[in-house]
């Protein structure tokens, strides 16, 4: 065993990132142009122009250090979100939001309550802090809110709750999150992570700053790496009332969010024909799948977000088995076994011809 | 007091960020155009060319995450410094190292070692773990490494070692650095800071992975923010022996550094020419600063870095009011009371006219 560092760190198994087309390249002896990925989410536009534009003019100051306190950036989230500046921290993704409140609000032997299948994230955020998971079974492989409200302890000091969660794909409607919302207790923080909010279509979509309003105790995150295009660039923010925002930024890193990033969320933030532009194509891309899954009797869970969960065969290694037999035709998904779905896999919806791709391999794979 | 958060996070008093260009105009009704930015030891070339053609190719791709584990990056790295790859692990900028070592491997309550006047972030690194700083007095605005070695206690987990230190430009020799390392029990960790390495003359450049080599709990911190001009982008790196590096890496945060960061720093590694003309450029404008605060009769601390700490008054209001009188024509230092330096500046060496400038400004600053 290590002589360094804590016991609970030691105990972390990292992150399984999607594989990145340049290594299953390596790995599989493929053309990198042939390679189809849809195991990250991404969004298949890329970048959006209007971010290009700002970034070509923020080029040019690279060599200074990113605004630490994100000025523009906060004043236009500000607008668009009608709060205060000082509500919002600036992440270098939603990741960094999600550990930044880790080590914010808790400490050694403390507890975390998240749901079963939710982001992999809230259990290492947990475990780098040494808190103690509280982890809430789910139902239809969704969020159990009345079940994460029960299991909340004299000690708990956070309540990570993903909607629409990732990488099951199930949402959560505005009552039942206020109901919940009403019965956590004042002094443990909820993060509302909605990283793939701007995918819900039109009645499905709420105001969740109205509830930050409302409750002190509450940050919503969300994120410019999904429906913003903005992934390789590292930008996520937070909003929360002023207490909660001034201790997060006390755990901030103050250059956490690099100055490309900076001007180019600006820039999509607003970019409205992108957004409808990506929703669209992701409401299609997910009735192009989800017939295929259909066609060929496969289980899979209803999805709200860019990606939908589908059940790949009945043994425990049937997730593994196909998601090699995809990766020798150059198609990479998220196999899901870390999170405890070994029979299942996790396709990020990308555009109709690398949609098609993917279910001509996966139904090589599977017969 | 908040309800929320452990003590110690509310007990951080966050870093002050040198004021960006366009607050100062804002604050004092200035045009951008004719500031000089001496603050943050950032530099005056900005990008190298070579690291603009390689973010140019990398823009395509910006809808991707970024290659968690960096492996070109990591490549490139381990070719420059002779170690193999997983000994390498990539930070959000130096200071994300600085981090990630508090945090992989101090808990609560355990202590970590670093001098007076060194650079702001141990402290904070420190707190934001609930880590109780013990700070070893400095011995001519420098390290007393033995001083160090013996405040080490029995709960002592982590030493951060600047060399050249920030905020005051000293430098401690091979040798010295070299008896400190032996005497640093083998379960504490050392991170040696080398923000400022590529400034140093020939003479006292030497190659620390070697060390690294032969020390287990030796962790070499290296940035792409000063001598290769990439502070906007956020690019950091650290070198350490396997198990230290697997610790780190559980912490770090996957997609820390973004794809643009990635590609130009890759590029900016082996631009010999790019530090070339930089270190002509700090050691000429290092001439031109000294000679100045001569001429004034200003007493400063001889600095290997770029950057130099000048005395301003022998008043403790001295910093700040000469600080307020260089704002009001345009020109931006840091001051550093906040390191318990309240008589002192810290300006950093800038491009000749820039230099001229902001001596200049002095001048009128003092009379």
């Amino acid at each position: 065993m290590s002589k360094f560092g804590p016991e609970y760190v030691r105990a972390i198994a990292p992150y399984q990132a999607g594989k990145p087309i340049a290594e299953v390249a390596r790995e599989f002896g493929l053309d990198e142009a042939s390679i189809v990925k849809l195991a990250s989410n991404e969004n298949p536009f890329g970048v959006p122009e209007s971010s290009k534009a700002a970034m070509a003019q923020a080029a040019a100051d690279l060599g200074r250090y990113p605004d630490a306190n994100g000025f523009e950036l906060k004043a236009a989230l500000a607008a668009r979100y009608d709060v205060p500046a000082d509500w919002i921290t600036l992440g270098n993704g939603s990741n960094d939001i999600l550990e930044i409140a880790a080590h914010a609000f808790v400490q050694k032997g403390e507890s975390v309550v998240f749901a079963q299948y939710s982001f992999a994230v809230y259990a290492l955020a947990t475990q780098g802090v040494g808190g103690r998971a509280i982890v809430v079974p789910a139902v239809n492989y969704g969020h159990d809110l009345q079940g994460m409200a029960a299991a909340i302890e004299a000690d708990t000091r956070l309540v990570y709750v993903a909607n629409p969660n990732n990488p099951t794909g199930t949402f959560i409607g505005a009552q039942e999150i206020e109901a919940f919302l009403k019965q956590v207790p004042a002094n443990v923080v909820v993060v509302l992570d909605e990283a793939y909010n701007e995918y819900l279509a039109a009645e499905h979509q709420f105001e969740s700053a109205d509830w930050v309003r409302k409750y002190p105790n509450l940050i919503v995150s969300r994120t410019f790496s999904k429906a913003y295009g903005l992934a390789g660039l590292r930008v996520g923010f937070a909003i929360a009332q002023p207490e909660v925002t001034d201790l997060m930024n006390r755990i901030r890193q103050p250059f956490n969010v690099n100055s490309l990033a900076q001007a180019a969320a600006i820039a999509a933030l607003n970019d409205k024909e992108f957004l409808k532009k990506g929703a669209e194509n992701n409401a299609a891309g997910y009735r192009q799948m989800t017939a295929a899954f259909e066609e060929l009797g496969l289980e899979y869970v209803p999805s709200f977000g860019n990606f939908v969960l589908v059940r790949v065969g009945d043994d425990d290694g049937a997730g593994a088995r196909v998601n090699l037999a995809l990766l020798k035709q150059g198609v990479i998904v998220r196999p899901v076994g870390a999170y405890g779905l070994p029979q299942w896999l996790r396709i990020s919806i990308g555009l109709p011809q690398e949609n098609a791709t993917f279910i001509e391999a996966l139904k090589k794979a599977l017969s």
